[in-house]
């Protein structure tokens, strides 16, 4: 993209009504714009990274083998009249009128819908296991909306669910999921700790969150610092072998972490005094298993092998996608701005042209920017005529991880600088040195 | 994807409810369950056909050079009371008192959305011309919904709206917008024909609707025969030129194409008698140009190069994204079920298995599918146990518009038998020949 034709209204005053850095960052890096209290409009460059995002969750749950479908966001309030949340679930949830007087919802969750879906459609143990996922908007009406996309009405997120014969089935979905959100967050640079959690509205006994250390997080959390140090890397994973999956989640799952709700100081004292770590966390993920609540409720049964209706076991399991973009940032930014992790950057490389209208420099631009994408890149080239300080400043803010920076005094010896993000650490080369480097850096063979 | 780890629901009886033929397959095939009246869950098969069409969109708006953004479905009041627009819209408008009984609602379109974003952040002429679309949910309350998603309430669609400095340059941006969606039909298997329309409450003169001929139209339509021989097919267009993008437009656009609405009898008998023709039509998009109605309501201006302070000119543009899925299986079908085309096609082949368990059968679906999905395409092979007549009829009914049948009995002769959905035509060869075809089919290099 040439900056000169796309839409990127950076601010350079901070927004007074943002407390948190990510929110600050997200206005002034031009991603999104309030449109009404904690619901957002989002901006190109916040909607890149958001549909970055989606796609790693999408990627990641296919490859477990659950199944994408996509429920309405407005819902007829008789479904949860069935399961006995309408009255229960409270004024978070929009209630909505339609014309004909009828009482629907904006879903702030949708086990009813995903149950009145597979009732309607499965009937015999032979088509479990299944489980159904979406990536989809809802909205649950917070009384005081804050941190922009963190705490926000309206939001983006991936609720799935599995439907399972038996229990033991059903563990085993809850541990795939547990698996696959490992692998999710990390390809999105982030340290996602499982924890001990309690289940809320949802019910049931078996919950994880996924938390993000952060010291502006919602939640106090207590673990033991040796989880800090596992990674999920680049295993290779069978997502039907039971006992592999299993296997990674009691690696995750066995040393202490646990939020406020769960936390137990006895068992706490436990854990070596030098590894017992306090600290604040950002919810990202929760996975439940929750039994029979739902298909009991709404008559979700299938005729196991001896003829028998038996009602199925369920979980559900959830990624909160826009409010990611808030716990990346608090995890990776400095005070010049955002610094995007590889996996979920908007743009792969920034390119500078320190002198815009100079033949050479916008000829050398134009090549590494079309080099670039010529690889299956997107490259953003400033081609505007801001001065060079400007454009530094934007770039930094926006936070791409690498930049090549074009001048007249650099090309006359040959050279253009390559820096990254991160580090501030800058190195010259040649052009096609540069490009060679970025294509290696995102996995790309030049040749 | 292989069917024994899929979730498709196909249905043998024919829903009661459903009027016309493209809502008939959709619930038959397991591609929509309805949620609520004139709502539906999109199942597994209906959500690819609805990103498929949501990516073409997308990448004909970028080709043309328009920005995505996303807004959030629900909005406050106040914006629609700046416009006018809030008292005039009516009961099909979902409206909305959150829980400290503030007024909002269920955006049905985005003109007040998408004009205060312009107006918090462009202020100079120097930053257009500038075109931003979104594919977002919306929601009509439709008093009497029908016909499957063809008239949903909860609907899925491209809005996109273009600022200018002049009418000049706006009129470019609504010629670039008929040419992207001429281009954008054509690759779903569509000829959708601009005909001149009214504008109803999104205002203006300037308005063309895209309509696709199909006897369940809504819509009666008057036309010069000459316009259905005119196709975009692969022509290169550069779209920042004026003087090209204006000549396809008044190219599709001289020959008499009118609905009923726009209707002319006294230029209708113009027309040789011999090419004039009636029909009913689908409307699967229109575009306006409305100049500065929205523009002034609410302050969107700019300053030109003369320092003074103009309102933008401004158009909207839009695409029925769900509802093209109802659009192009009224186009094609035939009484076994979908022939969708190739550009929207759910998976590119279905591979049948005559004989699942059989040890040759199994390992050549296995070769074909492993060899196709190494090619980057989508095959659906059904590898369950259900009769040879019962996989023919559902991948009839789905609509995939190649087949490959694997038996044992062929296998002996070292053949599988390719077929075409369209024509029914097959023709034996040899596994590699057919997987050849097929990658030749979609433009695939084989070698």
């Amino acid at each position: 993209m040439r900056l000169s034709r796309y839409f990127l209204p950076v601010l350079k005053e901070t927004p007074s009504e943002a407390q948190i850095v990510s929110h600050r960052y997200m206005l002034r890096a031009g991603m999104i714009k309030q449109a009404s209290a904690g619901i957002y409009s989002w901006l190109p460059l916040g909607l890149k990274v958001l549909k970055k995002i989606e796609n790693i969750v999408h990627e990641e749950q296919e490859r477990a083998g659950h199944i994408p479908v996509l429920m309405p966001t407005i819902q007829s309030a008789d479904l949860w009249r069935e399961s006995g949340r309408y009255d229960d679930y409270g004024d978070e949830m929009l209630r909505i009128k339609d014309r004909h007087g009828r009482d629907m919802l904006y879903g702030p969750t949708n086990e009813e819908q995903i149950t009145d879906i597979f009732r309607s459609h499965i009937s015999s143990y032979k088509d479990l296991p299944l489980t159904l996922y979406q990536v989809q908007w809802k909205f649950r009406d917070e009384v005081r909306p804050r941190f922009g996309v963190m705490r926000g009405r309206e939001f983006f997120m991936k609720d799935g669910y599995n439907f399972d014969l038996t229990k033991e089935d059903a563990l085993h979905a809850y541990n795939r999921h547990l698996v696959s959100y490992l692998r999710t967050y990390e390809r999105m640079g982030l340290q996602a700790i499982p924890m001990r959690a309690d289940s809320g509205p949802i019910g049931g006994e078996d919950t994880h969150e996924f938390l993000v250390l952060a010291d502006t997080g919602e939640s106090e959390v207590f673990y033991d610092s040796a989880v800090t140090d596992l990674t999920f890397g680049d295993r290779e994973i069978d997502y039907d072998d039971v006992a592999q999956c299993q296997g990674v989640m009691e690696e995750f799952t066995t040393k202490y972490a646990r939020t406020d709700e769960t936390h137990d100081e006895a068992v706490f004292a436990e854990v070596p005094e030098e590894r017992r770590r306090t600290a604040r966390g950002i919810e990202v993920g929760q996975i439940f298993y929750f039994g029979t609540k739902y298909s009991e409720a709404m008559g979700a049964t299938v005729q196991d092998s001896d003829g028998n209706k038996v009602p199925v076991h369920m979980g559900s399991h959830g990624i909160g996608v826009s409010r990611l973009l808030g716990a990346i940032i608090e995890a990776s930014h400095d005070d010049k701005g955002i610094i995007w992790p590889e996996g979920v950057t908007p743009f792969h490389c920034g390119i500078v042209n320190l002198k815009s209208g100079d033949d050479a420099a916008d000829a050398a631009c134009d090549e590494i920017y079309n080099a670039l994408t010529a690889l299956g890149l997107e490259p953003l080239l400033d081609d505007t005529k801001e001065r060079a300080g400007g454009k530094f400043a934007s770039m930094d803010l926006i936070g791409l991880p690498w930049r090549i920076t074009v001048g007249p005094r650099g090309l006359k010896n040959g050279v253009v600088e390559l820096t990254s993000r991160r580090t501030g650490e800058s190195e010259e080369l040649a052009p096609d040195a540069a490009i060679a480097r970025i294509a290696e850096i995102y996995g790309i063979s030049a040749g």
